[in-house]
């Protein structure tokens, strides 16, 4: 079928080599000339015939502008479907506004990164069963081989809702290997760190598709030395977190998993100077001075 | 080989099949009648030629009673191997007990629980070199069919050290997907909880057999309204968090998870009565009575 | 000075009271006649001299509606104080809304409890200094008698921002004592539970003034066994977590002090159903069933 | 009363001051001549009249082999004091050894750091009630002098359970000031962190000896410029968690504080390294090269 798609960055790059791949009739739009099919949003759409689907796939702070200006050329009867990392609570917001104008709107969060091109991208979708329907041959065009890697959520937002608890529980599963990884190292009995963890690729409770990737970086660099423990977070780390604050769900493990990127990123910690003081002030604790 | 094998229960008993199977020739020993080639410790010692290599796999809280008795039937130049949940400390006393004996120690770290018979199980190995050289045939047949699942991790005492930390990571996991798991059952935009930890087993960062066991779970009871969220800890989460307190390695996500198994046991929580009593003090907030 | 005060409930009550008591004149409103010394916003107005303060001492619920209403009745130059639980990011919208009445705004996070009508409430204010200067002589005859007790933390939202803190800070506090209580409550070696709680108030490093209530509660109910460990929150806990999120600041000891007192209103936990639900999978755990 | 003394460094040198000042006999022996009012133990012991009372305040490390020293020349009847911050489980095994020549023990927690020469030192004993008794006066004059800082806490052992959990609940509360700073001064409203402190000791529920300690930090140094995060641990925070473990009781604000120091003393961390190493795997995030 034929989609456009907005934004050809890395992502929206190789869904359309994928998407291409698998017969569809992508037409392109970016603002990097290079990438793109067409010259303009106006351009794209005279090439789609109606009924249209336009994949928005941009970077989360230009999403609503960007939206706002597919509309524009959209008409009554199209969709737009949101693949990147928005909020979930943006996404009733936007379809309302798009309602307005007869257009429909799904929300999507891809999963897959850099091997998504060539396996597959896991897709969580919210919004209406007929604009799901509709686009059912890109999405199958873009999941993965197997039987999974494709959920109906719910209503609109529940696609975004889905990808940000799946990115809350990555933070958790990534620190638990991480502090496991960190007690091996520190431990005077445990000579061979990477076999260990490269042996618990099979046949273990703890194996997975992270495990794979952990012993991959472990056969790049066996210490890990070239790297620096500094850790961006993303949006849908804190995101989790807040919600889970507003429904009353306890979520230490994610939420610790969280604040140790904060840490990482810290050169001092203003918390433990002040731990620092206080020791200092009643035990007349040696500190240390800067 | 020839192998002799103390305790047939569950883990036991598969692995004497598992090593048949493989062609080894096992020699088992339980007190249990049913279950034991043997009357005795001692027949056992006399079936094997020497050097003998007999296998322990028995409760942690009579493992060292078992190997004193075992070292009772053996000579000079055996070797006992405990497979058992050993506490990795217990490795070297032992293994200096049996060396006045001029007997060979070797600990084992083994993963697989009931679906170690069919994939194999996942070994974890700590002791001299030789000593691992002399089993290999025998780790051979126990590990899964892959080039992964067996490691020689240090010496004496580091395989039940590896798996330890194996453990501690595993309770990370699971409480990663729990807390995820909860938050999508308390949202009121995902409709299909069961179907979304189902598309994650493709294509995702998520992905692992943990989330497949999840999956399986969540197909035969979608709201796990069957089980109750009373949940044991054993000795190796417990020793992990231990371990990482002497090492001085900050383990908040591990511990966090043993954690949250202590309080699922509580009826009610001291500590937060305490709470509630300095809430009622200062603020005159209403409390619940018991 | 005269003063007018919007809402008498327990806070304002008993506020009303204390400013009565230091000699200022207290014109106060309330929707429950009994209470009220006006029938109406209009004539609590106009029984003020120009130019006017009136202190809104409502339910964080009703705070924006009772403020919109006060401003009716005011004019310019006069001043709207806001002295319960707001969210400090309510307080800048409000602000500018009121100034373009000319009406001045101050948001003043009070603490104290129902102790503050005896030992004076703890005061803490944002907004500019001059309308800050105009509402000193209130601030001093709330505060408590000595040195302490009152600070200017900064422009509007400050006030209310140092109030969420400090509940932040006091939901971990808490949570450390409570901790310390229930390890010796299980403890087979101190037998004297209430007495060590007791004794620490003199001479040790963790005296405080909740210290002092927890003994005080120990008294009137050496084991807590009429209290349920049942406990409410309340937003500024929420809000400290949320706003260190959105700053990267790593809160682990009052993120886990919230999630403690979730997790303390939960029948069962849907994250341990979900950890009992793997355990049972991959190692045939016997679990608990309903 | 008479009292033999051992260690006189600065908690003992400071204990006999405020001993003697009391009227007590204090003999006191350290192996720096220069503090020691006699040569040798054996000198000690000759110089207090039967049956005496050694109370020995040593480093943790040669508490051992102190006490075994001064047992050898006590005699039946005699009581030795432990004041040092010994593990409450070396107490028992120390108390039965002593039994075996009739000599009584006592452990004793003691609190009061650099202030207690003056205020007086929070005393948590361990031991039979007839050795309590027998020991009373001097208790009484190294105790504060208000009604509290004192409590027999159970057999022997209790008091150094008591003051390790003492110790363990100081972790909590000063990492909860310690958060609360941190998030005021990355706070964009808040103009005036060291007054908002300030101010909150009177009339708070936070008010507390350790937030007037941190009031007189940032009075030395408004923004702590001059400290470095690096902090230390102490035994009795480890051994509270390891006890918390044993004992199952879930103890998350204590941990994450002892996690945070942990933490706060490692140039990099090796967990955080793996994270990186991670996300740089599964996403192509950047990362930071060392």
């Amino acid at each position: 079928m034929q989609l456009g798609l907005v934004g050809l960055g890395r992502m929206g790059g190789n869904m359309r080599e994928r998407l291409r791949a698998a017969g569809h009739e992508v037409v392109g739009y970016d603002r990097n000339a290079d990438r793109s099919d067409v010259t303009s949003l106006a351009e794209l759409a005279e090439k789609l015939d109606g009924p249209r689907a336009v994949w928005v796939m941009v970077p989360a702070g230009v999403t609503d502008t960007t939206i706002d200006a597919v509309a524009e050329v959209l008409s009554d009867g199209d969709i737009i479907i949101d693949g990147g990392n928005s909020r979930f609570s943006d996404d009733a917001p936007r379809a309302e506004r798009l309602d307005t104008r007869g257009i429909g709107y799904l929300d999507v969060g891809v999963s897959g990164g850099v091997w998504g091109k060539e396996n597959g991208y896991a897709l969580m979708v919210g919004g209406a069963q007929e604009h799901v329907d509709r686009l059912m041959p890109i999405f199958e065009a873009l999941k993965p081989a197997g039987e999974h890697g494709f959920v109906h959520a719910g209503p609109v937002g529940a696609g975004h809702y889905a990808k940000m608890v799946h990115n809350g529980i990555e933070y958790g599963l990534m620190h638990a290997y991480a502090e496991g990884y960190e007690l091996l190292t520190k431990s005077e009995l445990v000579t061979n760190v990477p076999g260990v963890f490269k042996s618990w690729r099979e046949g273990t409770v703890v194996q997975s598709w992270l495990l794979d990737l952990l012993d991959r970086a472990l056969d790049e660099d066996p210490d890990l030395s070239d790297l620096s423990g500094y850790t961006e977070d993303t949006g849908e780390g804190r995101w989790t977190v807040d919600e889970a604050i507003r429904l009353a769900v306890p979520l230490n493990v994610i939420a610790a998993s969280l604040f140790a990127r904060f840490t990482s990123r810290q050169e001092d910690s203003p918390a433990m100077k002040a731990v620092a003081a206080l020791r200092q002030q009643f035990g007349g604790h040696a500190v240390h001075k800067r």
